[in-house]
This record gives structure tokens, C-alpha cells and sequence, in this order.
């Protein structure tokens, strides 16, 4: 199974500084992620990961292109920094910050948990996500907490006018709204 | 990025029969697959994905090999099964169900709910696991309840005792026990 990303997310990595010093510019780059993916007929998020100011890897919803329920762009990002880096036993050491273009669903909540980031930064909530039709799934009310009690920092609402605009877009153009409520609620 | 599976998986499942009737049969092989991968350097985790009697896919976990937090046997039998099948936006269609040889931890719990699988079979439970010292992690406590309100029945219980036998073998063998509390609690 291999889990790709797009070649043209160097092109978007490479409109933006090689240093991003602080979460507000390091959310840019997600949401430009999130949008680009739109442009080419991929859902709208983006999401990447970083040590300090420096990028170790980014990602881009593939669940369309790849037919992979697991290929949300948190994933893809965090899969890929694993493999960069070379983590052992499945997890970061140090400080390691995920920056999403909206906050996790159900399932990117859990593979947080697990794969070692200290950071979490969020742009679009989970009730923007779900005001154009995206389900979020079951995850906890208090996540935010449920992660920083893991000793995770979540930050929240950065530029999340932006965000949330790049779903809007989508929603929009008649995107797909996979996952939704998959497979049928009574 | 490349999501393997070791090629004696299909030696595992050779000593099958073809047709496996029941959820009690399907589970044997889930948990044959456990013991085969600590066998193995593994973790103590196997799952397989059927469509009636018929697998479709199996998955070990692959944490320790792979460096992936996302390696979980229930992600890789999951998404093998997808790209067997081939989804449509990363959902099964008809009837799919997921044999697991242990409660599924809070990522795969997600994932299972976008997965688009009608059935969880589960062998050892979340307290089997805690106690040998794996994190399950937060999931609803309810998590069978939330599944079934998506669609999804659950059964549980399923050789337990077997199951949770691989967990207890592997304990006593001093296996790693990755993604515990990680990064760290306070």
C-alpha cells in the first residue's frame, strides 16, 4: 500500500519562507496546502509538520485520489515526517508541531495521540468543518484537553477566517463531502 | 510512503481453510496472526477484513518495523482491503467486517468509523491490553455504542481468553510496549 503525495507540494513549499518563525505563518502554508489540493480536485485541508521554524514534511487530503479512508492530511503529514525523520517505535522525539488546516477529526485525534507531535496548531474548528457538511466524527468534547493532558499544546482559531474560507470554496464548487456519515445513519 | 505486510502473512492464512463460517473461525485467524508477528519481533496485534466468509485482507501490527505510529493491524488490513477492493471515496460498500484480535485503540477506533466496514469483531478487550501495559488511549467509554449508532455492530468477547493470551505471552517475552503514554504524561 503506499500512500503518495502530490508533486506539486513542493511548488506550494517553495512560495513560502524556508523559516517559519511562528504558528501564524506556519498555518499559511497549510491553508495555501488545503487550497492547492482544492484546485486539483482533492479535499480541502492541508496540514504539516514542523520542528521549530523548519518544515520536515507536509500534507494534503487524498482520500479521493487514493480511495484510502485513512489519507486525511494530518496523516499523510505526520506518515511522512515519520519517514524523514526515521522515529523509532512509531513516534517523534523533541518538539515536534503539527499545523492542520482544521482541527482533527475522530481519526487524526487518535493517530495524534499516538505519533509523538508536542504541538497541535488548528485553523478552521471543528464546527466550521461541520457547517458545510463534513462530519468530524465521534471524538471527545474536551479534546483539546484530552491532548494537553498527553502533554500536547493545542492552539486553536489561527487564522481561522482563512481556513474556513478555503472550505466554504468547496463546499461551494460542489465538492464531495466523503466520509459523511459513512456508511448511513438510521 | 510505503505501508508493508510481511510476505508469511499468506502462510498464516494458508493454514486456513478458504471459507471461514463464523465470527469465531475468523477470529482464530486474526489471533493466529498475533502470535505469528511476536513470533516475529512484532507487536502482539493481528486483524483481518471479511466479506462474509471471505478475506479479503489481513494486517499485523508494524509499529517497531516500520517507524509508522499509524501501523496498526487494524489501519493496514483496512486500507489493504480498500486498495483490494478499490473504494470509492475510501469507503466500503455492502457488508465488510473487521476481525480484530484486541479492542481497537482511539486511532483505529476513528478510522474505523470512516472506513465504511458494517461489523467489528473484537477478541481480547481494552482492559486485557492495559493490562500488560499497552494505552488504548481515550476513546469513548461507550466506543461500542457510538459504532453501533454509526451502523456498525459490534461484538466483543470473541476467544477472548486466546486473545488475550498473545498479549500476556508477549508481556512475559519483554516486548516493547510502544506508544505507551507517549510523548510523556505529567
Amino acid at each position: 500500500m503506499v500512500l503518495s503525495l502530490p508533486g506539486w507540494i513542493d511548488d506550494v513549499v517553495a512560495r513560502f519562507p524556508a523559516a517559519l518563525g511562528d504558528s501564524d505563518q506556519r498555518m499559511a502554508l497549510a491553508i495555501a496546502l488545503a487550497r492547492a489540493n482544492v484546485e486539483r480536485g482533492g479535499g480541502p485541508f492541508g496540514a504539516a509538520v514542523f520542528t521549530g521554524s523548519r518544515l520536515i514534511a507536509a500534507g494534503v487530503n487524498r482520500v479521493l485520489e487514493s480511495g484510502f479512508s485513512i489519507a486525511h492530511a494530518e496523516i499523510l503529514a505526520l506518515t511522512s515526517a515519520q519517514q524523514k525523520i526515521g522515529t523509532t517505535a512509531g513516534a517523534f522525539s523533541g518538539s515536534v508541531s503539527l499545523v492542520t488546516s482544521t482541527e482533527p477529526c475522530c481519526q487524526c485525534f487518535g493517530a495524534i495521540v499516538w505519533s509523538g507531535i508536542t504541538e497541535l496548531v488548528c485553523g478552521a474548528t471543528t464546527a466550521d468543518a461541520e457547517a458545510v457538511g463534513f462530519d468530524e466524527g465521534p471524538k471527545p468534547e474536551a479534546w483539546p484537553e484530552v491532548l494537553e493532558a498527553r502533554g500536547i499544546g493545542v492552539q486553536r482559531d489561527v487564522r481561522r477566517a482563512e481556513a474556513r474560507s478555503v472550505l466554504e470554496d468547496y463546499a461551494r464548487r460542489g465538492g464531495v463531502i466523503y466520509g459523511l456519515r459513512h456508511p448511513v445513519l438510521p
